[in-house]
């Protein structure tokens, strides 16, 4: 139990920037307090929604610190810390633990396409390194690799990873997992249309950025789910679905900054080369976001 | 309703052949029998399953009109109409409406990819003929050519389409359909290892050949989603996802011929090029088929 | 070289339909005549510009004993003979043999992904009932099966499998046949936006319905590069891709009906569920085509 | 002529590591020295072949200004200066002006895929900032980002971006850029195995890490082109087709590394998560080296 810290809803926070380019830190714990206070079960800065590739190592330093202290034990913590080198991944996992995470997240990210046996021996050397545990994660579409669940299933030999979160957007792989690795070991869901059909494959969690801007219904999709009520949960899947497309299509760091400013938070600043979201998408978002709340 | 005559369990029977390669009639009859009296919804001959593009047009009359007079009006037929040309799949679908069917089913089998106003046309002139509801089917697997969403909505506007089938294996296709047609579409799911995913997303079948195999599981599935009980819905399909996805990589008339025969039955013979599994792929499904019965 | 009785320009008619949807058995024969005086290398009747899965048995005959009257041992002739099951396409072979075919092309059509032993046993099938060279035909765009080029490679173990036609549209594939197979084994481009490189790949021939509407840019290409002019082939095939292009991107009989027309021919109807290119279509062709002629 | 300075063999040196996991600048220092004397057009450190990704600023640096010094200006310098921020890619590409780089290479390289309108601006900004010319360079299999034909040209509106170089292995791409772009605008290939192809097509030079073990045969190719003797070209790429295709599924660096080591040069070490070939990777690519020189 100990190894699998989380359960439920896992919610991402942006990394937002001044206009002067810089991270900002105050508005970032604003954005952790929001997400605590909503109810979620577990904050995980320094994901993709965090735009964890686009910062420097003092900048990925000084976040992991802000996320910790503002959860203040609260809920899990769980810390992005992927880099492309092996190296690197391991002054940021072992940062992360000193720091007070609950367990760090790694994404093979690529340059070149990665064998096997070179994301098994990083994984490896990250793992050797650190107490707390990994969370494997794919997602081809942003780390640019494709881990088979038969090297997934590899992975899990290493003794401290010990959560696989899947975010093809195939609720096959989803099965595959939940067949193969059975019923102990934890599977998350990284898809946010998948949100509905994941937890009907058994997935333990859903990691997702979407409580920045509706975590009731967020939440209350879970609870749905916990209570074996079906039906509710397929009603509150369809009423936020949209909004789950719409955040991915259009990139979620872009869209959740513009859902907050629609809802009257500041969103802060993207770092270039992203861009905001235009005035036709935002009004496409305001369309779907403002019957949610 | 009277348009959907559909819901639930809706079981594909094989067509069989005799050593001289011509269809066996008597064989196929007792193939329906064991369908229809195991439980399940409807009947669809003439799918995939049955080998519907290998049969010569006498054959196929001969096959509707066997499955109907053996269903005899237990339970809704569902008879396979698709044909390269409009001109001979307006023919048999009068052929299956005057034989008593109780809805046809129409892939827009392609050669050269058909654009969507040739596809709509190609429904719109066959349903003019006919008084019976259409299942307009998308399986670009099989039939070559991958409907949008866009265009399924779209050839529900011929007032016979009132089904869709969706067979591409993507459960977000199915959460578009119902969120842009409303619950009063009914949708079936053709993917079999989507199953689980398909219901919880609203589907109202499972078009299906598994239950010439194991009836009892795939029943006992629909009858845990209709008792909004999602914990009993993930056991059960958990148990037959292994058939599911085998039946469906070695192909459906080839792994239900194989099954019953290992099950003790006559599966007769195949129609070449089609050719019975391997030694090693008879030998996987009876370790998947053994604890299952 | 009995074997591989073609190089060079193979050119492929469309199959005219009259208004009331039968074979136009006479603008068929017109058809071919213009292809053979425009001076092409070979002519291929019933392949996928002639519509053949479109036609029933007795058409395809038709069409078969037409095109070799009128070609009439000018050049060599080359007849699609591909059908869904074996036992058809031996039907078919046998009926183009005996009518005086130099040869047949065989696509393995497929409804059901066909494994490469059901490939295999149903060329060797058809192989044995016939002596004519046999070319394979691989294009998974329209036959729905990819071979291979491990298969490719098998099926030249076949006596008379002696050529084979690829369409993927994929120059490394060529590539590798010429590299595995070595200088002796013929290869064919089918796919026409590759016409340059797969001759500079090696092709022997180019398998296209270009020459329905500019031959002698087809032939001036061809003769460019067996010159050895790698400079006058570039232009000359960059004076022809927009058109080659256009045809294939909106189907070749289609497009090729339409082409005729513009140059005051008579192009034949469409059989449904086919239909003419739209008018904005049309326009772009005529663009395309007036300078070139 | 200023604005374009690249044509025929651009060689891309490995950035090689020390057992200590440092750059090696001596050693590649030498691995430079190996090209130019070779004869080839153009060096371009820092590409993918130099994993530029994996290295820190400092290194990119030190990188940059080994490879200029060492060339001494006796062949043009292309830098690799793409960053995942507008702001680092600017701050590098600036430093490769001042070292005397003749030209920067820029891939968008993507975490989030990027709209076309963020890659604009992307280049917008670097381009404002330099003076030298620019090579915009497409490659979705290590950058994650899929440059669109229309995205390619519009970005030839920027003044000094002036060359592209396409490595989709799409020979259609090539052809529609040519097509497009007319002939004054210079576009390079990048893929191996579409070295004959693309010079067939008027690419103006191959951008590629073959010269560092087949520096001849690849400069022979070229020589070929350039002397329009189609036949000699089509003979020398066959030669070495393998190797091309080779070095591309293993992996660049890697396979740079163990070809220097099979040729008794030193090929440096790799960082991590880089790994050596496996022995048998190695075995086959000496069978493959061997007969080449």
């Amino acid at each position: 139990m100990k190894h699998v810290p989380f359960k439920g809803i896992i919610a991402y926070p942006t990394t937002p920037f001044d206009q002067q380019g810089q991270v900002d830190i105050p508005l970032f714990r604003q954005l952790v307090e929001r997400l605590v206070s909503s109810g979620t079960h577990a904050i995980a800065p320094l994901g993709s929604t965090g735009v964890l590739p686009y910062l420097m190592d003092e900048e990925k330093e000084a976040v992991t610190t802000a996320a910790i202290e503002q959860v203040a034990g609260r809920i899990p913590t769980l810390v992005g810390v992927s880099c492309l080198t092996t190296e690197r991944t391991i002054y940021h996992a072992r940062y992360a633990e000193k720091a007070g995470a609950n367990a760090v997240m790694i994404i093979p990210m690529s340059y070149w396409k990665l064998t096997d046996e070179e994301i098994f021996r990083h994984y490896e050397a990250v793992a050797s390194r650190i107490s707390i545990p990994i969370m494997a994660y794919n997602n081809p579409a942003t780390g640019g690799v494709d881990m088979s669940p038969a090297l997934l299933k590899r992975l899990l030999q290493i003794p401290n990873v010990t959560m696989i979160k899947e975010s093809t957007g195939d609720i096959q792989r989803m099965q595959y997992l939940r067949r193969e690795l059975g019923e102990e070991v934890a599977f998350y869901n990284g898809s946010n249309p998948l949100a509905l059909a994941a937890f009907a494959a058994g997935a333990s969690g859903w990691c997702t950025a979407a409580p920045n801007l509706i975590p009731a219904l967020n939440l209350a999709l879970y609870d749905a789910v916990t209570r074996n009520d079906l039906q509710a949960a397929n009603l509150l899947f369809y009423q936020q679905v949209d909004l789950l497309k719409f955040i991915v299509a259009t990139g979620l760091p872009r869209a959740i900054k513009a859902g907050l400013e629609l809802m009257g938070a500041n969103g802060g600043y993207l770092r270039s080369p992203l861009q905001p979201l235009s005035q036709e998408e935002t009004a496409t978002l305001q369309q779907i976001l403002q019957p949610l709340n």
